[in-house]
């Protein structure tokens, strides 16, 4: 029989990030094979036990790894969370020289060793570590791109859900731009059910006032901080969110999410990554789709551009 | 300990549809403790038997069932399905009176022995057969409704993603109105993730056209009839949409579903049962969700109030 | 990137058995794509609609079919339910003729379009047509089997689930030998958690009898008459045992199921498919595990291979 | 309608083990509700948001939590991972006196806002902790019991797993006994599917040597220090093996597990909690299974309680 149910995903990390990225792959099955690798060897390894030794209560999800790069050898996914991390009181973007050089290290190890995987990064600044590894990989844009806003999008859904009283599976709404402080939320196309944001109202006849989004959009950026204080480190959301693009790319899904690949004439923006509601299938970020703004929205679109732009210029 | 995890479905009728749908309960473990009543007691006895011999492959929910109305006690959801059913050619108005009579002696007794259940009915035509039940049982319009246009709409997501390329978990369109041939798309507030449906292009720069939509939304109406001519009736999607309902209800989601209830000054129909965008969670139908329409997807809502009332006309 | 994520699974036969196992394979996401086949051109495209109509409320599998042949090319598995059924009073051997020549003439054409798949036979009686299609395919035994006695095990745990008051989970019990009249259970290596079935003891310190037991065997051996009589024919768990199957081969899971595959030299059998603990993985029934019996068991097991010796006999 | 499908499980402790515990409980929705809680409020906090904030890509459980232990009220179940952790170095047993303390104080105060829940300790030494919880609460044995060697009883079979290459889900072995270092393999009740362990063969007829029996014990009860050693903590394993026990209460099971409660003349021990075979359901620990042991088994077993009762001491 030919292997083609086979799935293998490597996590590049086996800090809090990838270890929980896959724990939560193992209890969702999302691929045959997980493998984390990490340079750290007594990390890796123990982190690797505690999830195999839970493997009596998932499915049929393997888990593996170690410190030698030849265990993610012919990956179809990679997911980098490797990197220095943010810290309480520090910016994403001041993250960007030392992951960048990271990134620049790694991306030509991985592929010499996996040639057709899909690379997604989580590292931080995600947005200009992606434009980075595309440029120095050379590979098309769907081929290396990052989670983007996938995870404040999440964030976005739950803070809405829990103001409105929906459930965040009726919720569509999307943050995008920078994955940091210029994001916003495209308020113009978001909608409950079928409803505009906008035109929803309560059992009381009530919306939301434009205060009350600019609050909760203050609220989405302002949560990893908040999160970093309290224990350190964000890890579980993230950890689902790399888990849920792992699955749109292996089940060949055609979702539409708002990962980070380096744009073409998007809205006028080319030549760096930032979110945007994107296809999502075994291609990767496979096609960037073009979404309506109010001129307000193109306005915080180009200045997210712009963020990204002069972070990538400090670094070359 | 108190048994507040405990859940119960009866599920009313133990034809095709009935035992499909207590098929995905089980595998989807919808609830604790599905049951199955139907009059016909070697043929419930058969259906329980063919699903409890599953189990070893699913999870904790148990099935059980008989053709003794007490079977149904103390149930938190009552999915009914029993009932004629359309034959080939036959339209769901057609089916009116009959079904209308077992809807009236049926609700009393389900009620007499789960006072507290929530009632969906998924028997056709189940706008007019969700009045009849609302009116007779004199219980909350949120307490009694029917399965509506939420298998109507599944359908026009699937058409849409197949012809769009596009996940059906990303396609964000409803049909509402009459679970019947007046049913209609509301496209003015359809989208493909964030990008309304009119706005949206292929990556060759194509839309949908009006004629496009037309012919989509009449696919929709029609699929139930090629699904009778082809196998004689419809199970499977009905079956999902049920549990899916279901779920709703029991996990008390707040979902937003197009569910048929009794509407109050909805867009100015009230007294009769309509699909429209629906709050659900554990008290049923929970509130029906004011959503714009455009004039002229007012007229066609018009036009399906109108259909309902007729029938509705026609048995009294 | 490869595909290799990627995993198809054709049915052959859009009865009840083929299109409850697709709905069972749908629902839990055995494989990427689930196509059904089936020379009945509109009742397979009904199936296939009402299938796929439900796929808003399930995750990334997709369904599609027809009566072309070529619609199951490039299947990693093929499960063929296709084949005239048993009828009220009528015993899975006198079947034989009939579906020996259906399988005769399926297997080369499926094998033409799939060369490489794993092949699991469901039609009745399923031990001999494993057989016969070993033959006329030259194909290694552990390419294609049957489903066996993998249903009955699970009407056997069932069963004894509801009398011991344990979860089905937790027994570990077998039926083995021919999937018919002379299967048995294998008491010896039964066992409920760790205590063997022949030292359980309720709250009350009872245990179950030598007579007890019969009942049950005798039990699961007329389940299938039971279900047959009150519904005219058995799908829901036979639909689920299949789906089961196939994950673990899919998932190269290297679990024991009691699949029938044409042992060598099993206990002394050999040339014939009977059902026997059996390790499946991507190789499919990769190995036939020999495990102890006692004195009785090994006369039952014997009169077991008779009884299929004797079917075969009538068809040459 | 009756809040019957609601469940709430709270998790006393945000560190690792209670935060990772939370996070699989959410992705395998094994409650409606689940609820942290923990005396740093600043930590409580940031686990919950960031929990909450992957809820998008959940099911319908919710989470929520805080530093007032109202929030645990009325809790169907409530699992204790609250105490001072094991050292690099150090043995379960050695914390045992500061965990009591905790435990003494914790249980008077969880009971009062949830008087009917069952109450699981994590929190090690597990034995020793849920002897001293059942006395101090004066509850029945089956309301009050730990995880005991659920976790190492899936660390054994993860073992024999890959050793044999069989799919743990076959594998049919538990380590009963304290959860510590005298704990031990019932290897005379072990079996790989139907096969008694001592029976099995590989392919070249190979089986295990009572010496490779005895590394692999060894390596079961040195997992926790090599993890330990190598991350600071073990949180995965023990999280899906709380959250599972979760499931067969909430669930109403009656599966078997090796969870350990107080036992009663149990092969002659009375008055300590062990773990053994015990059937667990809504009522929690419902009853001790008795299960055949060998007389080195017994010996094993009763130095096992020893151990327990020299700890117990240590205390009072």
């Amino acid at each position: 029989m030919s292997s083609t149910a086979h799935s293998k995903v490597s996590i590049i990390g086996a800090g809090a990030v990838g270890a929980s990225m896959a724990y939560a792959m193992l209890i969702r099955e999302s691929a045959r094979e997980v493998v984390l690798y990490d340079t750290n060897e007594p990390k890796v390894r123990a982190e690797v036990l505690d999830l195999a030794h839970g493997t009596q209560f998932t499915g049929a999800t393997s888990v593996s790894g170690g410190a030698d790069i030849s265990v993610t050898a012919n990956s179809d996914v990679i997911v980098v969370t490797a990197g220095a991390k943010q810290k309480p009181g520090q910016t994403r973007l001041e993250l960007v020289g030392v992951n960048a050089a990271i990134t620049r290290s790694l991306i030509p190890q991985l592929l010499e060793h996996s040639p057709e995987a899909i690379i997604i990064l989580v590292t931080n600044p995600c947005d200009v570590l992606a434009t980075v590894a595309q440029q120095i990989s050379g590979l098309p844009a769907n081929r290396v791109f990052s989670s983007g806003t996938v995870l404040d999008s999440s964030r976005l859904r739950w803070l809405l859900g829990e103001r409105l009283g929906v459930n965040a599976s009726s919720i569509h709404a999307m943050i995008i731009g920078e994955h940091g402080d210029s994001e916003f939320g495209l308020w113009s196309q978001a909608a409950i059910g079928p409803v505009p944001l906008m035109n929803w109202r309560d059992e009381n006849g009530r919306g939301l006032s434009e205060l009350e989004l600019d609050e909760i959009a203050h609220s989405v950026r302002n949560a990893a901080y908040q999160v970093i204080e309290g224990k350190g480190a964000t890890n579980y959301a993230i950890g689902l969110s790399g888990a849920r693009i792992v699955e749109a790319v292996l089940s060949d899904e055609n979702a539409i999410l708002p990962v980070s690949s380096v744009l073409q004439n998007y809205h006028g923006i080319s030549g760096i990554a930032m979110s945007v509601p994107t296809l999502v299938n075994r291609n990767g970020a496979a096609r960037a789709i073009e979404v309506p703004m109010t001129d307000g929205e193109l306005a915080l679109f180009e200045r997210s551009a712009a963020a990204i732009r002069n972070s990538l210029a400090s670094i070359t």
